[in-house]
């Protein structure tokens, strides 16, 4: 097989660097003749395994692996972090977080409390979301060949009746939802690796979604599309949205929540917000709504926690030449972009 | 929560330094109150989490990480070991592998050939062994932060009616069966990694095991235990299943199959075969049988590919003042210990 790729370079871990090491290398000899759009988790549809009696459709499966430093950041660790993706994924496809599998591969030196407190942030984020931890795996390799602890989790949940979700659901007329302010988990984790003073307010928004969720699913039954945006950003997720829809999305800079660090030290660093990585927001695609319906979700939705500046940002419209664009607060019209791999490394 | 453990060490990655790193500080967090024993994989019992119907009573849920060193050896690769570990854990609880996630973690400046080869293996095996790939995760760190490769997979299988294993299910007068000859995984990765041209003729016995247990679960339908010998070999299996079923175990040296290579190197290098790991070989525990009931269950077995040297190499007994006793070529009967960590660091 021909690939246009030699070696991995950091800058295939996220944005544009990571698709193209994926639909270079890994997805076509993983998913060989694959042509599904690449969701949060793979549903298992009732019958195809095993049959599934009522009030479960369909089960969830996921993973992913954390690399995420430093270990610890201001509103979390990694052991939180590797918890709240697992669970989030699941989420995001409307399903119910249920097991969860903890694989750890620990580099030789690495402190023993250090590894208990972020164990029991792990167990207590599993706790909170009502996910069981099932079974796990340890391993230990030898000093300078890791970086301290990589934690990979794995995830079964199940979709209650009527929750049907998925990346190319998003139809013309749709309004874009987002569930809070953008970049908080982004500017916390290069704050404390750079150490960057005027950063420091920075809390990650690291979070368990699936409260949330199940919150808006009971606002709104209908939702067409989740996506929690973490590596890239709003912008990767909008992109992924458009792309795998095959509808283009307009949103508005004014709407836009990002909280006043945010904006101050994208501003600094000549950053956009919509690139920075959340751990803690979604973005949901909602069928087209008056006025008063979409004023009283919000209402709704902003009492719950971490959620009072919840907004709907834009609107899905017919296929354009841009798949994304943003009205700009001057009053212009401009592309949003999948950012490029080496913006943020490791940030999850 | 007081641990004497203060920092880990590369000895906790396997034999008695990963039972301690587990006891002392992964369980008790993770899995608190839990005093089950640990299995290969977690069993979702029916009810439980989802009704399933006939003719499947239980899922099963397991997931390893793997950090072998070299990522190529004679037999296989990381990726084939990857694919192997999960399916096999699957396997060892009764269960037909279905569905497998795999999460990439690539150090920075690994070659895209390399990966593709590594990647290949793993669908490869997964198709021989009849599993889905569904879901996975890929992560790029920066060079000098991991060692080349690390695969993590995390599989669910279904275990079909009647099949009910367990590694406290031995009891006294059960036969230890082995599917084959022992060692040739640890004794190929360490001439790989030394450059021990002695032991160069050592080939990996990584494997899929569904299949063979598949074969096994027709010649004979009554299991007790199964168990894969891979960190630490038969000896950590055999006292494993000793300390979980509360009981001891005899084997006989004369009759545990050795292959040559395997007793060369051994010898050499002053090891015991019993401590070195497989990664496609088994332990079952089988009810009593007649002489002849044995016979033929080994005569249909080692028909089977990779099996040509299966073995009845012991029984269960009562419990005595050690739990796992060989009784020698020269006539004597000595204690078979838990293998310490350091042995044969990263073999998986």
């Amino acid at each position: 097989m021909l690939s246009f790729i030699e070696q991995i370079k950091l800058s295939h871990g996220s944005g544009r660097g990571l698709d193209n090491l994926l639909e270079e290398i890994v997805l076509p000899i993983l998913f060989p003749g694959n042509t599904e759009p690449m969701e949060d988790a793979y549903l298992i549809e009732k019958q195809s395994l095993f049959p599934v009696k009522t009030p479960y459709k369909k089960l969830a499966f996921t993973t992913d692996s954390f690399v995420v430093q430093p270990l610890e950041f201001p509103g979390g660790n990694i052991g939180k972090l590797a918890a709240c993706g697992t669970i989030n994924d699941l989420a995001m496809m409307g399903a119910s977080p249920k097991l969860m599998s903890v694989s750890l591969i620990i580099e030789e030196g690495l402190s023993a409390s250090l590894l208990q407190k972020i164990l029991k942030s792990l167990y207590e984020t599993c706790q909170a979301a009502g996910i069981k931890i099932a079974c796990g795996d340890t391993k230990v390799v030898d000093k300078g060949k890791a970086d301290g602890l990589f934690i990979n989790t794995a995830g079964i949940g199940v979709v209650p009746k009527g929750r049907n979700l998925s990346v190319s659901f998003a139809k013309p007329g749709d309004l874009v939802f987002l569930s809070g302010g953008i970049g908080l988990h982004g500017i916390a984790i290069l704050a404390a690796r750079k150490n960057l003073h005027f950063a420091s307010q920075a809390i990650s928004d690291c979070n368990p979604l699936n409260g949330l969720v199940d919150a808006l699913f009971s606002i709104t039954p209908e939702i067409h599309t989740l996506r929690d945006c973490t590596r890239g950003g709003c912008a990767a997720v909008l992109n992924e949205i458009s792309k795998a829809s095959d509808v283009s999305i307009l949103i508005n800079q004014e709407d836009i929540p990002v909280p006043e660090v945010v904006q101050g030290a994208c501003s600094f660093l000549g950053m956009d917000p919509l690139s920075i990585a959340c751990e803690g927001r979604f973005i949901a695609i909602l069928p087209k709504k008056s006025p008063s319906e979409t004023k009283s979700i919000l209402e709704s939705f902003r009492k719950l926690p971490h959620a009072h500046d919840a907004a709907i940002i834009g609107h899905v419209v017919e296929k354009q030449s841009f798949p994304v664009m943003i009205q700009t607060n001057i009053g212009g019209i401009r592309m949003v972009e999948t950012p490029p791999g080496e913006l943020l490394p490791r940030i999850c």
